[in-house]
């Protein structure tokens, strides 16, 4: 057994535990998912087959005018879209960027054509039209028929194979397809270098290195098929090469070529008679080398067994939803454990079944007693996302998730914390160094099997490496001054809160050099607050806030990051009690909050910034910034209008259906939101250890928690008409707090709210008892 | 000590031994040879530093009016050039074909440019202008001053690093370039992608991949420098990339990026002012990652003793040339030493100092108790290079050569033996599977160390691997049909010697049934003769010869490859008998010859040929082709008609000087047939363990042999006036025949000729003792 098996088993085993307390709740839970929801709208969430963090995502893509147009189609399927050009093995969940998309695989019957045609001229190319009755999808599982071929297709997944089973028309003979060429996002010179070679054991395997997202990034794949070859054909479709040096043998046949490299590769594989038995195909992908992609797909699927693996695949998925028990009417359950289930997709497993794995340096590296994560979409994850992992899923998880942050550090060429990676890669997307709060949070909350000083280590140097977005400036200045760095006014933010998270760490291991340092660095916030305005604002380096200055304005590039001033005065989640004083008090800040939520505001002001979406007055719900602001309410003394704010947000913002989802999941961060603010409570400050309460949405439901514990959260007369939280209690005893601590939860045991038709404005209002970043700053 | 140091010491041990038994003969050789010898002219090799059969080649690299112009700068200078671009540290030594050219290194005084410029307008970019007479370059060493920055470059080399010392002048800043965007032979999109990047340390590594004449390939590289480092930057110079990501840390500001990525990079690293002491600049390759490139820096050069390093790869030198002693006027040891010295650079070590390379599926293996080789131009080198590897080299290194050989073959996509390959990978240059006879002939001259069970089953893989040149139809046949396959009237030729060489070696392992069919195989050279014309030619697959048929005409994918039927028509090195017998007897066999010979032919007939050069009628020395034919004349029973032409061709296509080399040096094979040559015999046959007799060229030699005899062969009376064999003694005794075993050589002793002014037409003559290729068919 292999180090990754063994971590796989290890964490199998400790979720295995949790199915079997949560008695039949993930098979429910299954059951109640629809991976669809997110796949049309603003969501850009795939239907595919996937395991919890697998590393394979195994799902449709469908055909668009140009590939050009990457924004729509980051997760390669759109629900609205009527053709699909096949079934790619990587896919984001959410993301509001594309790449990904590798090994594009689509059965034929028939003629082989070797280009996808027009997607206005059905039949024109190798794609085919396909209709929503004939879809099914579930957690592990998705399965369609492609009409122009009358082919069944089905599709599912283990952590690093993708297996396929196709059943094709009697009577006409049966290929298959292997694109290299197509990306979710395509454009002259992205295909770096590929490589397709049949091994004489009829293994097909090839790699491809892409100039995408992350730029040089390499895939390696495997395939096998069920049925034995009776014919094959290697294409490089690339014209006006400079030089392709000698052809290689049989250059005039392509059918006899056993290997074939090249910028534009396609290839077909013949089965003669389609109506036999059904094709199987298996992939597995390596970002280490073919070799070891044959490695893998041996580890992981060494038989033909397709429905094995879906059921292999839907247990998978049953113990690791089985994590919370929710008693609710049917499409609330669907909305959470769909929500629950987006939560559990990134980050990834990146690590092959021996270990190795490639990091920011692209060079290959070997993971000794941890599993290996990447897919780090740190400015939206770390909000909600990890924080939820924290709490629901075996630590083993979260250290494992640390580990590879130290470890994509210490590969790191400029020696920092990975800040939006995937497939091992840095893209330097978005801002901040989010890292430092996933690690803090799992480090305050007792997480171990990391080493706390290489981290703390890490931490301090992400914060200080100057090169980086201002930050030479910014611990010069205090702020990032706007003429020198863009975005300025939401940097000085994030690193604040960043900075503070560092501060709680090393003054929890005893390190208070560094508490003390970054501890004034937490109050950096203060040097964007324009006490003038109200607003959060971009500082020049002479301290003078940039003119003029228009609240409404935003674009990327400017004061702030994907949002206005209205979006980002708020961010500061280690001291709302500070922001509150800045503002002149806690009634200001309310009046604030006001204003951005009963804001009347044109959704086209944003009609430039695709990524603004889900819009209640200037609240924006389909971006980061704005996760936190309604929960501001309950900090400020008044948490029934948090209650009013997050039920206007859950009732608009989320819904079962397609287009549900208001923004882009985020690799789960969207998803993760709305699992914490319907169990009842929120980590606006993650690293602080409390969450926030807002208010239940299910009746009731149970956390099966990783140590084996249950918490139940009731509600109390719960219905629409009763919206409002009247009272509480923790373990039978009132609990007058509008916010929870970790080791509350994790102890286990019975938080009870009741239930009414009116705000009551006495819970939850005592200031004495008021969360971390309300009480000491 | 890792495998391949233990290899290393192991072969410098047996050469040592050598160097012994030479008495000085070594320091001697190497004070003889001139490596400018080839720069000019149509040599194509290089004057920079290696290593025998090293991995790096660090030599200067001279500028053309465009990178485009390949041919002439296959080895990165030319002689008749007057700037220098950079030192760049792979080179192949006498191809017809470009690439390589990996990681040029310039150093810089005063203000840093980052493009060459142009030719034409001297100071215009990087590059400098250099005079011959301040040039030195000897076996390991090379050294320039570079007038456009007062900058005295010195060059040297171990098996995998080079070491490069610049003297700047005073007072002026010293910089060093390092351009990846470069190579012999430049063109659009040739470099995949690339990456430079500066560790903590201050070690810079990267990597490159291209498409070049290997496609794929990749090369990493580790440098470091002896003073610290004052700065650095970084730039990509492509225009118009369709997408190139989100800017990593510093983009305004090259001077703080860690790293770069992309397909057009250059740096540049400042060291302050240049006067102090000089700079020592040592750069390791690697084919398989930037850290094995590290280790092999580590491993082979751990301090800065440019001198030590220097004095190392004289003695390799020294230890390797002492092979043969010899005694003769000075311009005839330089011609004779440099060709020997020419024919130790290739095939070179490609293998990391841990055993790991790269094979021809581009995927990283472990050589395991050997040493692994690349650059193998099988064309060529079966003919005169590899068998004089095996009579004056240890037989590790030929052993080496076979176990690379079958490693490529089962690393192989296409299951055969190397065609034409470097770096490990397969660029299908030229015909043939020329692989078959260099086993054979070290298998039968009792070179052991590899599995000869293994060795055939790869030779007749790869005799009968269908898609490759015709072979499927050569096969059914008997011949490649020129309606089906170009240059047919070549492969048939070729196919049937390499065929012959199989049955010769199974025959020898007593693999009978292999043996028989490949004795038949061997006989296909008569489908290819026509009677009518006495010319061999290119027969379609109705059996009938191609018409026109022009015996003059030449050209790439015509009926022959690389020639004509005057050239190619004489390929029956394992029949020369048949082919006597053909010809309707030797007399019309040596007609024939002189009408080769003696045509008049306008070398403007080759103006399309770049490869067909070095013309005595139609004669082409230049060229591969005609390399056995002018000791035809001695199996056809005339030894002083080969000894006459001989002279003819050692006068005219050999000089000590640039352009002293007549064609293409093809990493050592024109080399080689100097070194047989000018010893007195030739392996018209490999694999038959004969050589046929010539006549010496020099007074004395004394071949000190690697297994501690001695052979020694003496031309009594030799000079310009007596160039014909009167008579010879092998140990004392006559030698009436014109042919050699290898035996008889390996057993040491001593071959004496007398030498006379006129032909003898007795000696050698007698037909019952004929070489093997004569005395059986």
């Amino acid at each position: 057994m292999t180090v990754g098996q063994a971590k796989w088993g290890l964490a199998l085993a400790l979720l295995a535990g949790a199915a079997v307390a949560g008695d039949g709740a993930g098979e429910r839970a299954v059951a109640a998912v629809d991976p669809f929801i997110g796949t049309g709208g603003e969501g850009h969430t795939y239907p595919g087959a996937t395991v919890p963090h697998g590393m394979i995502q195994l799902s449709p893509d469908t055909q668009i005018k140009s590939r050009k147009e990457g924004y729509g189609w980051a997760a390669g399927y759109r629900h609205d879209d009527r053709t699909i050009v096949g079934f790619s093995h990587t896919h984001f969940s959410g993301t509001g960027h594309s790449d990904l998309g590798d090994v594009l695989v689509m059965p034929i019957a028939n003629e082989v054509k070797y280009e996808r045609g027009d997607v206005d001229r059905p039949g024109s190319g190798y794609t085919s039209r396909f209709r929503h009755e004939d879809e099914k999808a579930e957690p592990g599982y998705y399965a369609v028929t492609l009409d122009d071929y009358g082919v069944r297709a089905e599709l599912t997944a283990s952590a690093r194979v993708g297996m396929h089973r196709y059943a094709f028309p009697q009577g006409q003979p049966a290929h298959v397809l292997v694109d290299l060429r197509t990306s979710m996002y395509d454009y002259p010179g992205k295909v770096l270098w590929s490589r397709l070679r049949l091994r004489a054991d009829g293994t097909v395997t090839g790699y491809r290195q892409t100039r995408g997202w992350a730029p040089g990034r390499q895939l390696y794949f495997a395939m096998r098929f069920s049925r034995p070859l009776a014919g094959h054909a290697f294409h490089d479709t690339e014209a006006d090469v400079a030089y392709r040096g000698f052809p290689p043998p049989a250059e005039k046949d392509p059918a006899a070529r056993a290997q074939i490299e090249g910028r534009q590769l396609v290839g077909s594989f013949d089965f003669g008679d389609g109506g036999r038995e059904p094709l199987l195909v298996k992939v597995s992908i390596s970002p280490v080398s073919e070799d070891n992609a044959i490695a893998n797909l041996d580890a992981e699927a060494p038989g033909w067994d397709f429905d094995g693996m879906r059921a292999t695949a839907r247990t998978q998925w049953a113990q690791a939803l089985a994590a919370v028990d929710v008693d609710a009417p049917a499409p609330l359950r669907t909305s959470f454990y769909t929500a629950l289930y987006h939560s559990m997709l990134g980050p990834t497993l990146f690590m092959d079944s021996d270990g190795r794995y490639r990091g920011p340096d692209n060079a290959v590296h070997q993971a000794k007693g941890w599993t290996h994560y990447s897919t780090f979409s740190l400015w939206d994850t770390y909000r909600a996302l990890h924080p939820l992992m924290t709490l629901l899923q075996p630590p083993q998880r979260s250290s494992d998730m640390v580990n590879s942050l130290l470890a994509a550090r210490r590969e790191s060429p400029y020696g920092i914390l990975p800040v939006w990676s995937f497939h091992g890669l840095e893209t330097w997307c978005m801002i901040g160094y989010h890292g430092v709060p996933v690690i803090a949070d799992a480090y305050m909350k007792g997480i171990g099997g990391f080493d706390a000083d290489e981290a703390l280590e890490a931490m301090v140097a992400s914060a200080d490496y100057g090169p980086y977005d201002g930050i030479a400036q910014y611990r010069e200045l205090g702020w990032v001054p706007i003429d020198e760095e863009g975005e300025a006014a939401s940097k000085t933010l994030e690193y604040a809160y960043d900075d503070w998270s560092i501060a709680r760490m090393a003054a929890a291991m005893g390190r208070e050099d560094v508490a003390a340092e970054f501890a004034m660095r937490a109050g950096n916030w203060k040097n964007a607050f324009d006490p003038a305005t109200g607003f959060m604002r971009a500082r020049k380096r002479d301290g003078g806030f940039r003119e003029p200055f228009d609240p409404d304005a935003s674009g990327y590039g400017s004061d702030y990051t994907e949002g206005n001033a209205w979006q980002y005065s708020w961010y500061v989640p280690q001291d709302v009690a500070g922001l509150a004083a800045a503002h002149g008090g806690a009634d200001k800040l309310l009046q604030r909050l006001d204003d951005v939520f009963d804001a009347k505001v044109d959704p086209a002001v944003f009609e430039h910034m695709e990524d603004i979406t889900g819009l209640i007055g200037w609240y924006a719900h389909g971006n980061e910034p704005s996760h936190h602001v309604a929960y501001l309410y309950a900090y400020a003394g008044q948490p029934w209008r948090t209650q009013a704010r997050l039920k206007r947000i859950m009732d608009t913002q989320y819904a079962p259906r397609p287009d549900g989802l208001a923004g882009n999941d985020d690799l789960g961060q969207m998803s993760a939101w709305y699992v914490f603010t319907a169990l009842g409570f929120y980590p606006v400050t993650p690293g602080s250890n409390e969450y926030v309460i807002g208010r239940p949405f299910l009746p009731r439901a149970t956390l099966n928690l990783p140590n084996g514990e249950r918490f139940t959260i009731v509600a109390d007369g719960l219905d629409d008409a009763h919206p409002y939280i009247g009272g509480a209690t923790l373990n039978g005893k009132p609990l007058e707090r509008a916010f929870l601590r970790h080791e509350e939860i994790m102890a286990g045991g019975e938080l009870r709210f009741t239930m009414q038709a009116e705000p009551s404005r006495e819970w939850g209002t005592d200031p004495r008892m008021r969360p971390y970043s309300q009480s000491t700053h």
